[in-house]
């Protein structure tokens, strides 16, 4: 059950990694594989990653940035991001739209029990994810606790994540955050590349490495040893 | 418990209803009287009407269409509307975040036992709901479909509440959105006043009653009738 994980690693289809890495990555022991990014990805190369990911008996999630890019076979979950601090509501709830109608007119439904919805509250105004998505990143602690409360307690998302892509984030608003939510769980991702940040972000949330395992697959490894 | 309500009645704030006409309503057997309204809605306005409600035994929801309208006294619940269609996200969440910070701060936490989200599809472009949220409201019955499927399966409110606000609407639209919802209560409001559209749309929907009451109280009596 994905409630009880408690480091998951993010792969992003449009960055090579040698089979090698990849395999060091699929048996480390990570809770389950996050398969998605925000530039560049296309259908074919989450595909591929998936080809190549086939023979590890590991949990994979697809987490598409775009609903082209929704693969169903070779996965275990979809998890679906709303951005609930960008300016624009087509990544709020508007492609989430055109995505299921899209896919309800094609396959008549869609397997629900493998979707859960993410209630992203992007920082990093310098990241990708917050360009693309025109997020509000400038929010103090108490803003942030708002938006995830609204997700919780509001709306009743099953996760909230707290993105820092590419940057280590503010332990303090991650643990404030924590602290506020009632049912939704709490994931966190950005700039976790060590045993300290891992085990001090692992203290309020699920954490997510990603970009490390592209530049130091060593380094990356430390952060599963962070218990 | 509020998913088993058949009719509702919706009173605004802003319009001037006699004694007579309000004791009407109040006794008149609807399930819920639910106070909110789009413009001209001050926190004295509500504060007035609730204050004329106290001695009816019935049951009071607030539904503030802005943060600083919002009271808790003498309300049953609260339920707080997401404009799911709106192309400005403050009404999605934003307006919602603000109001969860700025009353957090001012009480500690929030009476969430009291408080249901309604995702709000709004489908009439003269409303003054539809102007005011800048709704898209030109959805086809799959795209009404989809934000209903995004508010119930994914993102989980407990209501998805089609607003017609002030027109009759599209009995094969509402009976479509009901079909695609699991977990989520329809609610429909909008242009009910008669028998014979209260029992049409009550098929799949708890019924909204309105405007009705303020222009023919023997008709809005018959909006009650048709079971």
């Amino acid at each position: 059950m994905w409630r009880n994980w408690r480091h998951i690693t993010k792969l992003d289809p449009d960055r090579k990694i040698p089979d090698e890495d990849l395999k060091t990555v699929a048996t480390s022991g990570t809770d389950a594989l996050l398969i998605g990014g925000t530039r560049g990805v296309t259908r074919e190369k989450v595909v591929d990653l998936l080809e190549r990911l086939k023979r590890f008996d590991v949990v994979k999630i697809q987490e598409p940035s775009n609903p082209a890019n929704v693969v169903f076979e070779d996965i275990d979950y979809l998890f679906i991001p709303s951005i609930l601090n960008s300016a624009d509501p087509k990544w709020i709830v508007g492609l989430h739209a055109e995505w299921v109608r899209g896919l309800t007119l094609k396959h008549g439904s869609l397997p629900w029990d493998k979707i859960q919805g993410e209630a992203y509250i992007v920082l990093n105004p310098k990241s990708a994810v917050g360009i693309e998505t025109k997020a509000k990143t400038d929010l103090s602690i108490e803003e942030a606790c708002a938006y995830a409360t609204c997700a919780d307690r509001y709306m009743h998302f099953p996760i909230v994540y707290i993105e820092y892509s590419g940057t280590y984030g503010n332990p303090e608003l991650v643990r404030a955050v924590r602290q506020s939510l009632s049912g939704s769980h709490l994931f966190y991702g950005g700039g976790i590349d060590s045993k300290e940040k891992a085990r001090e972000m692992a203290k309020y949330s699920t954490i997510v490495v990603g970009n490390i395992l592209y530049d130091d697959i060593e380094k990356f490894k430390q952060t599963l040893s962070y218990e």
